[in-house]
């Protein structure tokens, strides 16, 4: 088992010389905090990630959960795991003090989630939901819910779901059927049915809290009509005992991977004695809900870019100590094999690896630090932030998942056929993988988002903060001449997209809008190239800026080969925008002519 | 589970109406066969595949091969399908009537192989390699290893294999460690190590025939030392009984996918008791491998092509049947939902498998008329065949396994979550696809061949070659208005191909081989992309000539849709090799420059 799965050194890099969270303790908000609690907090993370997450990695993915009469049994560890991660604060880290949290800044936190995900992603799937739901509560809920639930729920007692899909209703919500009759005391009378439920029941917990979206009886159709429930699997009864709810587990999946977390489905109110109690208002349930889907789009970038980052050094440990053949320069058999990492195209696929893995962190990292700065901030500041969240959510969750795949891919293809078999990680890190382009909304679905909402949203608005952005970076990184190239290359890219999102405008005004959003998923992947190129030359200048000054010596090399990811970026990714954007200028509707029946035969 | 495969109808298409498989029969070799001949074992083939392969597709993959006893025990059903395969004469259909053999052109059995492949690869991987064994000994063996091993396996008693890796010797052949010592009794005693050997033991057959390759005591190092032998795992004794040859199957790996098909570790000699029986000449057995290799190579293609084709059709029945959504031009909710089929982003995905699938088939059965004409040529025309094989087998190995793994991940994606578990079929194909750029040769290997072998061999004689196809086509595709577009593109491709290969071969000269070679594999990915677009022109030829001639009425969607996927592939394909083109012609030595210690950190 690859013992590295994360760079303490490159999360530092991100976080104090990058993104400086340090300068968030500015802020009255985060003015407890310093660099030492930060070090303190990250240190922390590690060590619970390798004692607690990591021994058990390959086991729960070997050990599938299974429904044994009527419940769902997880790994024995899921238990200890819930129990030291509620106890050791980690569920509640950005809450506010005032509500028992950290505090923290999401740049830390994030972090820390990063590390876990590293270390076993399935293993930190159910705190993580339990988190967004128990926020889910604390925002849009009453103090009753509240109270009721989020302390056990911040304890690791008990699970949070988001509990959307319904066997007719995936990618499309608004015709979920589960629905909710009013009573007169106080609660709602849920029935239907839910499936791809992420931890939907498990025996690792006393209780299981969904937060479910229903329709109450009579809501007008669509999204318009969908509300939000707390729908727990056990309810107290008058005693405070806990009860049976009415929620089954009614199947488990068999996955490709992802393994260690169970995927639930539900059947909800099969006895007609299903309790929920709605959050907020009537009808509002998805503009809610949104408000989790949002915070766990961002977390499955930041899981799928984990997976690869562990992929990637794990590769870089193999390439290191498998011997392979010799230089092609120098072909005599009689000459000792070289070590894998000194043939240039394995060094292509490790460059590879760490330009997608470490591009894509320092995205999520730049989303973490907006939804801090919208934290400390008020007013247009603070909506400024916000429109960047909106924009970059549907790339920061789509680019680490849909590159992540391709990158632990190349890793398992350095591993030749040893890659392909289960004596290393490799195979392991592919499977759970390739849930990332599908869960928290398709790969398609994220397309449609950024180009037919956040691109447009607010008069284009969002757009034009992003290309400010962009505009900012390029000014710095000229002040160094080693950026020049890199900065005018990003310039170009960025008067690309300009006018290619131009042309798209035009095509929705002139020839409509499914002409508009056809190729929607290509420019989504336009567009996540170059938001990882301006990471990566921001990330130039702070690399610049590190070799210009002082640093540490041994330092020399990481930040070298920083430097040679950076333009392994700019030289062999950015360039695969050409044929996107030929292929977007040219809006032929081909797919939207192209019928049904012409895929017969 | 999905029913449909493989289309006849495209397969026919590509035999008669693009390769005009039926041509053939004007020479001698081929003149016992005719249209009728060649759609009976099409069909013969079809029907064994549905009846003996699919029933278990699903069944080999949940029940893995384990090692027993010191025997791999595999699936039941293999020795059945093994005897079918040898009775029914599949495994002997290329084979001159005189040996036996059904003198089928290669047309016709790469189509089989692949209708076979499609339905279940690891099945029927066991009989391919008998037969490309059993080829080996008949081409360089003595009459007497002929006589003695070739019946059983074309009987399908006995399986053959090709066991080249050891543990330190994978891609690198040089290195091998196995040895052959000379006795006076006509065979050799060998003792080594090897993995990765398909098939390499198991209970389904009586005997398993290693073509093994070693080097003879004193042999010079490198690749110019090695043998190849004909080693058993059990030898006739004295009394012609099969005893124990001292090949010992140590263990079996435990693979992500392709687990129908044990791949086994072996252990020989250990009792200083193993004899083998040298093939041809000593020290030649490399370039004796060679047809072997060269030829499980495209059977690669074709496999990875097949799971692909499989994959597409899977996901051409969800598309079809499931319902979610509705068009982005109409988003009133009370509309009943859409099947999937009917959004542009799903036909997209649709169109790209397609286009991928039908595309890569046709490059292999190009491949597959080339071996034809070798067969029924000599001279120099024979001579033109066998260099166009020699430049495309790395394409053909390369372009279907690598475009065939991201082909089933579109497939997979087009089921969302459903594809992620194993209530269909998704999840298998993209587990079995996988092995495709590693086996036989990994697509870094692939590249170096191509460029660092094939393009400069002979002179620049086989890439010219291959322009001047390319050239003929183009001319032929100008006949028909309707092509216009896509022959200019094509013929601008060409250009740029040529263009970048003079440029390579300028830096070859001027700065030496690493350069040169050091992005080989992107130059792989670019001639890949042209030669595919290269298939779909031609085929765009026969399409318009059947719309502009007479077909049956039933077919029109089907020409229809054809050439929407020939479309598709020059606008959404063809341009990716611009970013490869920018990347190529760049030629900065970063990987070489890259050095191992800067992966620290």
């Amino acid at each position: 088992m690859a013992d590295k799965f994360i760079s303490e050194r490159n999360l530092k890099f991100l976080l104090y010389e990058v993104f400086d969270v340090v300068s968030l303790t500015q802020y009255p908000y985060y003015e407890a905090h310093n660099r030492k609690v930060f070090d303190m907090v990250l240190k922390a993370a590690v060590k619970l990630a390798k004692s607690l997450l990591r021994p058990v990695f390959a086991e729960m993915d070997q050990n599938q959960p299974d429904l044994i009469d009527g419940e769902i049994k997880v790994h024995p560890s899921i238990r200890k795991i819930m129990k030291e991660f509620g106890e050791g604060g980690w569920i509640t880290s950005t809450l506010p003090f005032e509500k028992d949290g950290e505090q923290l800044p999401h740049l830390i936190a994030g972090a820390c989630s990063f590390i876990f995900q590293a270390a076993n992603y399935s293993a930190v799937a159910y705190q993580g939901l339990t988190a967004g739901a128990a926020h889910l509560i604390e925002s849009f809920g009453s103090k009753d819910l509240y109270d009721i639930y989020t302390p056990k729920m911040h304890a690791g007692k008990w699970q949070g779901t988001m509990a959307l899909t319904e066997p007719e209703a995936g990618s499309s919500l608004s015709d979920i059927t589960t629905m909710a009759e009013p009573t007169d005391r106080g609660y709602y009378m849920i029935k239907g049915q839910k499936i791809f439920i992420s931890a939907g029941d498990h025996d690792g917990v006393e209780n299981v809290v969904h937060l479910m979206l229903a329709k109450i009886k009579g809501a007008p159709p669509g999204v318009k009509g969908i509300s939000l429930f707390v729908v727990p699997k056990k309810r107290f009864d008058p005693d405070g005992k806990l009860i049976f709810n009415d929620v089954i587990a009614s199947g488990v999946y068999h996955k490709l991977g992802y393994r260690g977390c169970p995927t639930a489905q539900l059947s909800i109110g099969d006895h007609n004695d299903c309790r929920g109690w709605l959050v907020g208002e009537p009808h509002h349930g998805l503009m809610y809900m949104f408000q989790m889907i949002n915070e766990s789009r961002i977390g499955v970038g930041l899981g799928a870019n984990a997976i690869a980052t562990a992929a990637y050094y794990a590769s870089i440990e193999y390439a290191k100590t498998r011997c392979q053949g010799r230089k092609i320069s120098q072909k005599d058999p009689t000459l000792p094999p070289v070590a894998l990492i000194e043939h240039a195209d394995i060094k292509r696929m490790l460059l590879f690896q760490r330009a997608i893995t470490e591009g894509a962190l320092s995205l999520l990292m730049q989303c973490s630090r907006y939804v801090d700065m919208q934290n400390v901030l008020a007013g247009e500041e603070r909506e400024k932030y916000h429109l960047l969240l909106e924009i970059l959510t549907p790339v920061a969750k789509t680019y680490p998942s849909e590159m992540g795949v391709l990158s632990v891919s190349q890793g398992l293809q350095c591993f030749g056929g040893s890659g392909y078999c289960d004596d290393y990680p490799m195979e392991h890190y592919y499977r759970d993988a390739r849930i990332h382009p599908i869960h928290e909304g398709t790969t398609g679905i994220q397309g449609m988002d950024l180009l037919g909402r956040k691109v447009v949203m607010k008069n284009g608005q969002a757009f034009a903060l992003f290309l400010a952005e962009l505009k900012e970076t390029i000014s710095a990184a000229k002040q160094f001449p080693e950026l020049d190239g890199p900065a005018q290359q990003l310039s170009e890219a960025r008067s690309k997209l300009q006018k290619i999102t131009q042309h798209l405008l035009k095509i929705a005004q002139a020839k409509g809008v499914e002409l508009f959003m056809a190729d929607a998923t290509l420019y989504l992947e336009l567009f996540g190239i170059i938001a990882i190129s301006w990471q990566w030359l921001l990330q130039g200048i702070s690399i610049q800026k590190a070799l210009n000054n002082s640093y540490a010596k041994t330092d020399i090399n990481y930040y070298r080969g920083k430097m040679f990811t950076m333009h392994f970026f700019f030289r062999y990714e950015l360039p695969k925008i050409l044929g996107l954007e030929k292929r977007l200028m040219d809006s032929d509707g081909l797919t939207i002519e192209m019928e049904a029946q012409f895929f017969n035969d």
